[in-house]
């Protein structure tokens, strides 16, 4: 940690960079401030989306919900959500059509886009770092490894689908700290949904994640899951609306707010 | 208290006898389980009051909703949510048109409402007990004070209004205490909004709350203030939609779930 204040400047130049094209996971970056998955459907389905997150608050748990059309929210006034993440993806029909670091002319297509911003696990990777607990995505300076699981999302309207989790190991004596520590802020994925058995959450290698990198687990470690915002986009493809823009994994929204805003 | 764990049986019990026209508060029934606001609306307001609860999630926690025109929940799933809390209002254009122990005839009237429960502080009120800290309507036997402020909701759509608090006089000496166990739970409204100055919220005689019935407050007695479930009911008489069902306030849904399963 270089600071003890989160700095909003940080959050805004690495909006100013992904904006000129960097291409980043976000991992670590502009500490101390909200990072945000980000999905955005036509209007038409945006009910079905709402009411799947109230039914799955531990993998969505809504922050921010755009009017249609916009491209702003309330969570970085400045912030253009059609070019300020770092990566995009572009689906059609449930199925993955292009990668983009601008989502501008994508976003033209779909007049009234209704844009949900949702919590991320990366909000507490501070606090866990501040209480010595090592990150190891961070110290490897990778993207966190999710995995697709065999755990139903309580479907809502059209939309149903697994739901995805990001796994860090934890030694085994700072996992109850871990739990803890994520557990205060249940608007970002809070305490962890399954702790120490993939195969029972039908994952059976962890070298092989679905989305982002693998990391080493070493002896000693456990490996603990959370509920991961990239659910979202396992829920489109299992469920085919006819469009959606959504974050890449691990290239997040960094927002104006401090994390510690979420705590309860 | 009369028992350390929360017995569902109580819970069905208490929703037979309203079913059967018992018209009473609901504050100390069925220790230990959730008790839930109810809201419903026709279909075409539903995305407007989700946004709204989104937006506004200190008065308006949402624990479920239902399928249009359902009046079942997951949350007590042998409850008819048409006659099973004590006392209902109907709303017509935002004006309330009627009490009535039993909500079959409205419910009828419109097909495709959509209900909404939202957490009640009710939930978090054994926890106090259970900490010594007196809830003083329950020891009156009355119904909790509740008050209209001038704290603008943050609008959606169509909705729009204040929100409502709910008062509990604490000593000074346990306020923290309350707000932490309190705050241990944010699906039912979490920790106080306000403590100890009602005037800043626009409250200005404490011996006359907009619901419910007026508790002492003693010396040495602090008055602290929880969002409340009401605040729904206040959007509606603000904005006006044609048709609306709600709880009475302090009249609540009391589901099987226990209390403790929303504690972060």
């Amino acid at each position: 940690m270089t600071c003890l204040l989160p700095d909003p400047a940080q959050a805004a130049l690495a909006r100013l960079s992904y904006r000129q094209g960097q291409i980043v996971p976000t991992a670590g970056v502009a500490p101390g401030l909200t990072q945000c998955n980000m999905i955005s459907l036509p209007r038409d389905w945006a009910w079905d989306f709402l009411l799947f997150a109230q039914r799955n608050p531990k993998p969505c748990p809504v922050l921010d919900v755009t009017d249609p059309g916009s491209f702003r929210s309330t969570l970085a006034p400045d912030a253009d959500l059609r070019t300020d993440l770092p990566l995009y993806r572009i689906w059609r029909d449930g199925v993955l059509a292009e990668e983009t670091p601008d989502a501008s002319a994508a976003w033209a297509e779909c007049p009234d886009l209704v844009t949900f911003l949702i919590g991320c696990s990366f909000t507490f990777e501070t606090s866990l770092q501040q209480a010595g607990i090592e990150v190891r995505h961070i110290t490897q300076g990778c993207n966190v490894p999710m995995f697709r699981t065999n755990c139903a999302c309580r479907p809502a309207g059209r939309l149903h689908g697994e739901m995805v989790v990001s796994m860090r190991p934890i030694l085994a004596g700072r996992v109850a700290e871990a739990a803890m520590i994520s557990g205060r802020t249940p608007a970002v994925h809070g305490a962890p949904v399954h702790i120490g058995d993939p195969a029972a959450l039908g994952i059976h290698d962890l070298a092989r994640p679905d989305f982002g990198d693998a990391v080493e687990v070493r002896a000693g470690e456990i490996p603990v899951f959370w509920a991961c915002g990239v659910t979202p986009q396992a829920a489109v493809m299992a469920s085919k609306p006819p469009f959606a823009i959504s974050h890449a994994p691990g290239h997040m929204f960094i927002t104006d707010i401090p994390d510690t805003h979420w705590q309860v």
